[in-house]
């Protein structure tokens, strides 16, 4: 299980079919004018579980051999990534616990109580959420599911840019957010292998960029925890299987303000109509504040997630 | 131009093809687990101008005579009308003036005042919007574009079902959000033209309750300015040219309580992830309360329209 590659990645792919979603692909003429190109839009917002997670919580979880699944999974998340746990566990059958921060947000903390997990809330300024994972997985034997840094979630998140290039396979750029590098991994995995020239973008907050400064710095650097709004990437540093896989196959890390992640997230909203929580608009913010270091024809952005509470709607 | 039919419809269909689009149709595996069908969604939110009424003023606007162009067109409208009319009158390079309630929804009014026309305010329970209408278009010559009782406008709202059962043939009912009567009016006359067995419903908010009322009396009924959360609905009596359509045409028409429409516009929001404004939940509303009068098995909903401020949804 060492090297990911297309074909780990076309192996979860058929793995996680039956659960998760192809996503359609959605286009938009005032996206287009605004950013001075044609844009794809990847809607994983749309995806079982309202996220893109499901891929590669999907591919782990049904990777867990046979006699080690009645002792279930327990996973720690801001949400989405709890959700995608949830609903996989449920579709075999196997407890699930989740270790959430309390503040996370209510929508994604209901709908993961509502698969029928367990929840275990912690202080995401205070406790390690990593300790009490592990301290549950010791006590009960449930199996730890990563939340990005696993080949079997990296190559689980691959699928969506597979698919995504069978679905339009004349992308000149790929354009992925990019919080611990699970779905950034594994779709540069794909992308490269299928696309050899395409250009590859991560995105992330500039209050929260971890793998910028590891990718200057040549290696992993820790950061204090980020309080971005896009409440998916507030992770602290790079995963050790995500960094080298991201340092080698793209192109670059860009960094979006907090103003252009909300006006991203209010167009697509209000002109595009669909419903995307503000980590799912980050790529697509790259794209409308111009930070691409080029012009392109054809741009494919993934609209990673749409679990997003009614009232930061509101605070758009 | 007495007389409506599917001939006018197609008409109508192939003279706003330029600038209608044909929108896409939406399904959502939740909604057909809560509502017991099939449902089908035609997503005029996705429309140009984000809602349906861009077919029936395109239509209206691309028929006026050559010689009265120049004098351009008045309209009054909640907001989506008036946005239609001022994205048609521009597309032909008019002038349009609109007559808009103060209270109108604030994106409505930015979205017409974008578009190049003049915006006249009035207070919605004090003024008459139809004088203040019918005086501007007496002192400018202006075209008076009347929102949904005019053959034109009828046929031209009538493509929106003519295309929703070109692209879903099999439709057992047809439910379509009810304010003017436009839309169902010429959605009846298309569907009952080429699925002659369909049932077509209208829904209507209990507290906007005209049609209902007018159908039991036999005739058309007035009633106070309605103050539902649905704006786009809050007409107090059927249209001359509508009425009599509705009467002949559609099966029966529905009510659904605030509340109904709120859940129906949180769901759409939440699980299916699309922008919808709470008049365009209104048909979906019907049929996730339970209140179609029998169980189908494939049932068309149109979202009528996507245009709602953030601050509304998060009041949702």
């Amino acid at each position: 299980m060492d090297e990911i590659t297309i074909h780990s990645i076309r192996e979860a792919a058929g793995r996680i079919a039956p659960l998760a979603r192809r996503t359609p692909v959605w286009r938009s003429r005032s996206f287009d004018e605004r950013a001075g190109c044609q844009a794809f839009f990847k809607c994983e917002n749309l995806q079982k579980g309202g996220a893109f997670k499901i891929r590669g919580a999907a591919n782990f979880i049904f990777s867990i051999p046979e006699q080690d699944r009645p002792r279930g999974v327990v996973a720690w998340s801001s949400g989405n990534h709890a959700q995608a746990v949830a609903i996989a566990a449920r579709h075999l059958g196997i407890p699930a616990t989740l270790v959430m921060p309390a503040d996370a947000p209510r929508s994604k903390m209901e709908a993961t109580r509502a698969q029928g997990a367990r929840i275990v809330l912690y202080d995401r300024l205070r406790e390690s959420r990593e300790e009490i994972g592990r301290r549950i997985s010791k006590e009960t034997g449930a199996t730890l599911v990563p939340p990005f840094d696993h080949p079997w979630i990296i190559a689980g998140q691959g699928a969506c840019a597979l698919e995504f290039l069978e679905q339009q396979p004349d992308l000149d750029a790929l354009v992925v957010c990019l919080g611990g590098g699970g779905l950034l991994a594994g779709c540069a995995i794909a992308a490269r292998s299928l696309r050899p020239a395409i250009r590859i973008y991560g995105v992330e907050p500039e209050i929260a960029n971890d793998y910028w400064l590891s990718l200057r710095r040549g290696e992993p650097v820790e950061i204090a925890p980020p309080s971005t709004i896009a409440d998916g990437l507030r992770t602290t540093k790079p995963g050790r299987w995500n960094f080298p896989i991201i340092q080698r196959l793209v192109d670059e890390v860009l960094l979006v303000s907090e103003d252009e992640i909300r006006e991203a997230a209010r167009f697509i909203l209000t002109r595009m109509k669909l419903v995307v929580e503000p980590s799912g608009a980050v790529a697509a913010a790259a794209a409308l504040a111009g930070r691409l270091p080029q012009r392109f024809a054809r741009v494919g952005i993934v609209l990673s997630g749409g679990n997003v509470d009614l009232e930061t709607l509101a605070g758009l």
